[in-house]
């Protein structure tokens, strides 16, 4: 219970700091059958690597994950799935003066306060290298989903100030990874690129807003009570590094509406009509639909088959190329300089690790369904 | 796993429909030799209880519960403590006209969809009412903190369109209980009272924003990676009723800053000074602090010993005082008329709850620290 | 974690001392639509409670179990199941002797020590009385497996040096509640009753075997590695008062036998011969069986479709109504007189405690089993 | 829940096949400030290791283990651990004729019925190289109990009919490692050896039984009801391949005794008599022992501070050199030809695992155990 696995039934559990010799995981309870597609996860890994464009770190890293066991033949077996990704662009030495340093906003103070100890280099298992192994398991999760044709498609709706204004059904979510910075509106998107590369000239970082969308969910996912299904995906969510906000559906923006205006009215189905094929999934035996989707295809914390949507609000990386005052481990006043290779913004990478995290409550809820009724 | 407990150490576990003779739950690792403070714990639940003002819905229940094990002669055991809340102003007839219907913006549908069986009289266990259980362990997980002197409070910050816009250390929050809104600033508490009341009067509802405070919390609570404080305290918070968002420290806000602007610069900890006393708890070891507090609290998903501090969101109840379109569970378009007695808005009452929700948040990090070192 | 719940998604959680107000529990993830046979319930109850003999404990309890929630017109909802059994027969005087003494072989010494306090009425928590609340789950868990043709079967095998010498396939299971001391066959049941009667006359106690057979398992349940299907029914044994052996199988029998003699020969299921419906059960689809079934139904930890079966070492009561020697809280030497109304020996009250424990354990890996494939 | 972790708060999640390119795991939850002694690790992985004397199997596999984290300059840092042991000595052309054949008691056919698919290599997750990992994190485990003064000792016990007929306390356990068969008295280890001998000369194998001492255990260790410190210690050993029984303190022997002559007398503890000194621990505080010790250590499900002892009997190995009649996945009898390099008697290396699991249940019962008072 130390804080390292996630799921109940579809369990991941993580380990390795991002300057040792290499990451890894476990996937228990993965069902036994599902064939794995080897060149997807390696993509959904290059999807979040560093020095995957000029708007994020030039860090070198391959992440390449070797599968261990759990996996015969190509299709799993029902055994663990074991699996490693090696570090190889260590360079302890952009670390060594920062042995003593507690960086600002970072988990440097805590940790050696918590745990009396702490792997200095690059954050050890406070860094944010840590994702990728929740990528290899939300890959994995996502071959099971594309089963179900359930889709999960995240988005940047927002960098610092430039906004996407558009709804999610106005998007054409495919065209997200034409895009560098993974906004699927090519104006907006040319904006953020360039907001960022400003940001990142002022050797400063910036935050912003991942949307996520996940289409075609059947009916009945989510627990009553403690384990919603929105409160599953929060935790999911603001356990990502730099995580600050969570919102389902209508969200912080409820506030501003009465019942009478927020309440998502039911409707028949009408498969013909166009209002309801708007923003509805495929769900094949569907009876019920909603005009509105301010629930945000969750209701009792449980889907209703309309499309479930949430943003996550990410601050500016901690880590910035300008000089910071800070305090070491002897409580002396210090100046810190900033070096290395770092984000000027987390959101386009961060993007595949919103849609993993997303992948794992939504396959781990589908198990859990299975035993809904005797 | 089915969704009825919450926590790891520490660990409620809850049933109870609302319309049903009782509601109750198991307290479950509760440290053995705690003093129950018997008035303090129904008292908590009197904060929560129906009936309690005129901007709260006049259902008239007593909530008194009834303690059957794990506490002798006024102290806890370490055995699990088994209560009840029985349920008495059960009028089922005001549900009767609801047997088919799907209420919008309700469970109805996604429980009848996910069991193929509901209990229709006032939601069952999908009403609210289920929180009450949360507050007796909530009270008790309290009665720990007091021990070590950390204290919550939370209030109502925003009422629709109604904002309090002072930050939480300008505001004097013993004042909070004054106001039957719990809104601890008069001049604002009674702007949100008057638009409540209006609110009511158009049989409609309105929802707002709860702020949640936590002072002198010990440094070190929380997990790496999938259990960091923020985290479980965001799954918390949206496992409530009407939740629909969650921030910590400068939460969405943060967004509008860069790195340079929003990093929480370490200060050495200078006891006389009037900035550290400003926003600092009174932890005794305590050497630094953080000039601002962006983070919250908590770093790394942490506590650094800072204030934690985050923002809730609720949308307006569902249940409205009007007619609205909707569909019966053979599809068919039905017309709802609100009945009943109901809260036009349920901020007041969610305050005690998100209180809870944080005590037992916290003493079960509480606990879990212990085993932080060898 | 405390200790007081059992099962992963059939979770039973329990409270309760022998002389509070009431002993209760929770089921939670108990499907929904099934169907609640209320006398069945209470039936296996009463083969549990205290005076249904002469050779049981005369203490009165009716333990009559209340519903509170999760049934909804006789049909579970999928939501928890809360119940309570209130104590009628407390007579706390007959333990005011016992407040400051520590009986021998009871868990007066520990409990004190470990958390500071003990409820020392009657054991507390650590009374067997807290069996009847896992008889009411493994009563509910029964009607689920009633549904797969499972069947559980439990009798008394051996009381002290008398022993039943049939193995349980020569065995009419049907006749075991015919006798008072639950061994389905007469004579050796006349024997053991004599027996007991005898040991009660002394003030004595005397332990024995039970042997608890399940039949018509499908194949498959059991999960690998830690979860071992027997492991896991051995750890559900060795929680009842008074346990003190587990064998699967052959069992400590198997150190007799080389490899070459215990291996189960497999054969090709003929449902014509002799040989293979002596043994088996009715597993429709079944291909394959055992020639012989020293594996016990359970081979790598996973149900092979042959009868599971399995004996429990039950100690003798170590309340016995003779003066003991002894020490008090303050270490000094006592005399304890032995008082109230005990059993002279358990296990005819056992049979449906075993019986229990081993219906949570299937039920619980035939929800998981649901979960075996994509 | 897939049954590949074991523990609450110390927990080891384990993964791969015994001919995959490595087993490996996790150990999460393991305080901060270990120091990691290496080569004591490696020292109890040859303890189990293959091919360390001329009574286990010959095959080769140095299993030398690397840990990739949680580990920084010696010392643990409170952040998961995470292992790999290469798989060396792969020969799946031994395993090419198993393909379609299921080998008697073994666990072929079970995991192919349960998941539809299996790793037919040696046995693949079922073998019981699996134990390796389990090997490592009761070494760190142990390492703890180092500090506490907690040792445990496994032995040997009984093969075949050749029983050391000595209780432990009359047996030097530091002898142990001195015999290959590690049974720590002289001539019973020589009568054993030969006896091993002459059962791999007929192709055969043999079980036992061992036993193992835990001394010097703090009070208190266990919790309540379900989680009874013998039960899970059962459940532990259960767990271990080939194991068929449990039995703690006096076991199955219990019935054999009434309850006047089997319960455990109270005596204040003198620290200068000898008999308080024969077969009581150190524990410093200790005021109270018991004149016999039939509860193995624990009252109540809770540990008492005397030495715990417990007998786990351990199946003949299936895999025998001889020809066995059996069936493949057609249903079809075949002729099986044991082939390859096994063990005629699993014995002399599974101590080290017995220890190990017991070291793990411990240590997270010592971790709980920080919880149990306010």
């Amino acid at each position: 219970m130390a804080g390292n696995s996630f799921g109940t039934l579809f369990k991941l559990s993580t380990f390795g700091e991002s300057h040792g010799p290499a990451m890894g995981g476990t996937i228990d309870g993965c069902p036994a059958g599902l064939k794995i597609d080897l060149a997807f996860i390696q993509q959904e890994l290059d999807r979040r690597k560093p020095g995957q464009s000029n708007i994020t770190t030039q860090r070198k890293e391959s992440d390449t994950v070797e599968f261990l066991s759990g996996i015969f033949e190509g299709v799993t077996t029902g055994t663990p799935i074991g699996f490693i990704i090696k570090n190889e662009d260590q360079k302890p030495k952009d670390y060594a003066h920062l042995k003593d340093a507690y960086r600002p906003s970072h988990a440097d103070f805590t940790y050696e306060e918590k745990f009396g100890i702490r792997d200095h280099n690059g954050g050890g298992r406070s860094s944010a290298r840590e994702t990728a192994c929740r990528i290899v398991a939300g890959a994995i999760a996502k071959l099971i989903l594309k089963q179900k044709n359930i889709s999960i498609n995240a988005f940047v709706k927002q960098v610092g100030e430039i906004k996407l204004e558009k709804t999610f059904d106005q998007l054409d979510l495919s065209k997200t990874e034409n895009s560098i910075v993974r906004c699927p509106d090519e104006t907006t998107s040319e904006k953020m690129i360039a907001y960022i590369e400003d940001i990142k000239k002022q050797g400063d970082t910036i935050g912003g807003i991942i949307q996520c969308v996940i289409q075609n969910t059947p009916i009945g996912l989510g627990e009553p009570v403690f384990n919603k299904l929105h409160a599953v995906l929060g935790h999911a969510m603001l356990s990502i590094n730099a995580v600050k906000g969570f919102e389902i559906g209508s969200g912080f923006e409820s506030i501003h509406f009465k019942g009478s205006q927020l309440n998502d009215v039911f409707l028949p189905f009408d498969s013909t009509s166009t209002a309801s094929t708007t923003s509805t999934g495929s769900v094949a035996d569907k009876k019920i639909i909603t005009k509105t989707n301010n629930s945000g295809g969750i209701q009792g914390g449980i889907s209703n088959g309309m499309p479930i949507y949430f943003n996550v609000a990410f601050k500016p990386v901690a880590t910035i190329l300008q000089k910071q005052n800070s305090v070491n481990n002897k409580g002396e006043e210090i100046i810190l300089e900033g070096k290395g290779r770092h984000d000027p913004c987390v959101l386009p990478r961060a993007v595949p690790i919103v849609e993993s995290m997303a992948a794992l409550v939504l396959v781990d809820f589908l198990l859990l369904a299975r035993c809904n009724r005797a």
